[in-house]
């Protein structure tokens, strides 16, 4: 049972400690963070283990009643891998840190690729991480691209993709801080950063984004249009999106219309924080016409890497070398069928 | 020297009237409404002449002082062509009248093409309009994609184009009314109606649209992919963009980061409303990838089609027989350089 330690219990990180916790191959080490807010008392109710990353951390931690299990060097000691969810700034230091010691570490999407060396993505390269010291997850939007053009391509249908991706404003409990208002905001270059990120997992994918933010906080949309290899049938392109557990194709005309009536229909799920793990594929608005292949589809921005996070812990410590295989127990613990 | 009826004093017909009333070759016989409140008062304030739609709606506005010329058969009996800008459920009704009565006429983008039989973007068509009984000025975001098009198309670069049109949510006058709020929303198909209405126009232009309504109502936004017919340079590309006087080259890094921003620009400019009748076309942005040509840009959905009207009021009068000459004329009394 290898132990895992989450260092930054912010978005992503309660989301990582909470699956963790229900694996039966790992086990959650504990949590570290410099909060002593609402945010840790989070981890409090669930009675995870609790690590102070600063000293004046750990005293306004104590200062609360927070029981403090310790340091972070103390959490590290402990564990067998570290997943770092903390800002980037803060992850980029941590980082050596972790190197200096040999220890195992993911990062998530916002670090470089080169931080690594390995970039990750369950269904494409699983493989490729196994026993490896370091791994990043690629990011929500990256994750999707990389999910739907994998399908496309393991069936032998993709020549190139061309997508625009609609962004969210801001995380939803962020959104006091400010996000955009009634306008919206197009990513200074085109290619975005996206399409060359889902190249550091597939340098084969042939594949340009651009990207706009939009006033809105709850997940984000793309459009796609993509070349195939030959002419194909909606029915083939279909077959190529079930092969991946992660695709979830849904339906317009069952009232699934907007990002809120998804979000909705994941929160009547009872997933928590209405996570959305899959990319939700409209299949009807879905149109191939000749050898072009037309789609749009929504990214839970925060819920998405979970399952991806867990098969690279997998693939890095060995626990299990099919990617397959960790894939549907993933799937299987987080409730995604 | 021609005499031009407003009939519909909305969001589109006042703009109509204003800009009817800056030609030196026609003139405004009046504007037709049902309204009695603000809406009117606008025309009542530039001293346009006001006739009621319906004996009501005579009642009411002289109940509130509003000296009213007559009715709607009185102003057509005065007019050489009538520009119908009354929503599509009343137009469609007006429309069998103007037939009866041999009247010429110019229906808004809401109407099918098949109600005038020729559909109308003066860059593209101008000479096929000259004397016709009827025509329809294609919508906002039509217009749009036929300037940009049809620049490339006459350039020899044009293969074929593949849109995202981000849509406003509503118009900004009637939001209260309800519009979509923290969410996106798919229109049902693809390809979605745009792309078939720009081959109302232009039948040879290879071009498909997706859309998703946006919670803004400033303005659309476009992102296309374009095929070139060769491998081209973002000169050429750009040099082709140049050729449309209604095309406007803006840059991302002068601060042009969004509509909000495009929105203000105008304003100061002191257009009436703000109004953008050019596309906003980000030139810093562009970018060519071998044959292939991204770029993104803002659409005023209100303004965009006044200039066109303006050009289609004298080709169908045959007023002027030169497609460039109107264009050009129309250009400068409303200030597009």
């Amino acid at each position: 049972m290898k132990n895992i330690a989450v260092i930054g219990y912010g978005v992503i990180g309660k989301r990582v400690a909470d699956a963790v916790k229900v694996q039966d191959d790992m086990n959650l080490a504990g949590v570290c963070d410099v909060v002593s807010d609402w945010r840790i008392q989070n981890a409090v109710r669930k009675g995870y283990s609790i690590y102070a990353a600063t000293p004046e951390a750990g005293n306004e931690m104590k200062a609360v009643g927070i029981s403090v299990k310790g340091n972070v060097q103390d959490l590290l000691a402990k564990a067998d891998i570290v997943v770092d969810c903390t800002p980037k700034k803060i992850s980029t230091k941590n980082v050596e840190y972790y190197k200096q010691k040999g220890i195992k570490f993911i990062v998530q999407g916002g670090e470089k690729h080169e931080t690594t060396g390995h970039s990750f993505s369950a269904e494409n390269n699983y493989k490729s991480a196994i026993n490896l010291n370091s791994t990043r997850v690629v990011s929500c939007n990256t994750t999707s691209i990389l999910r739907t053009l994998t399908a496309l391509k393991s069936a032998g249908l993709l020549d190139y993709a061309r997508g625009t991706l609609l962004r969210r404003a801001t995380d939803p409990w962020e959104s006091h801080l400010g996000g955009i208002m009634n306008t919206m905001v197009p990513e200074r270059d085109i290619p975005s950063h996206q399409g060359p990120d889902a190249q550091s997992v597939d340098p084969d994918l042939d594949v340009i984004t651009a990207a706009v933010k939009v006033p809105e906080t709850l997940s984000h949309m793309h459009y796609w249009n993509v070349k195939l290899k030959k002419h194909a049938t909606k029915d083939e392109v279909l077959n190529a999106f079930k092969t991946s557990s992660r695709i979830k194709l849904i339906q317009y005309d069952q009232g699934l219309v907007s990002n809120n009536t998804i979000k909705e229909m994941f929160l009547d799920m009872g997933r928590p924080w209405g996570d959305m793990y899959e990319v939700a594929l409209w299949e009807d608005m879905l149109k191939v016409v000749g050898d072009e292949l037309f789609y749009a589809y929504v990214v839970d921005n925060q819920a998405i890497v979970i399952p991806e996070t867990i098969d690279a812990i997998r693939a890095l410590t060995g626990i299990e070398t099919d990617g397959a295989k960790s894939i549907s127990k993933t799937n299987e613990s987080l409730g995604i069928n």
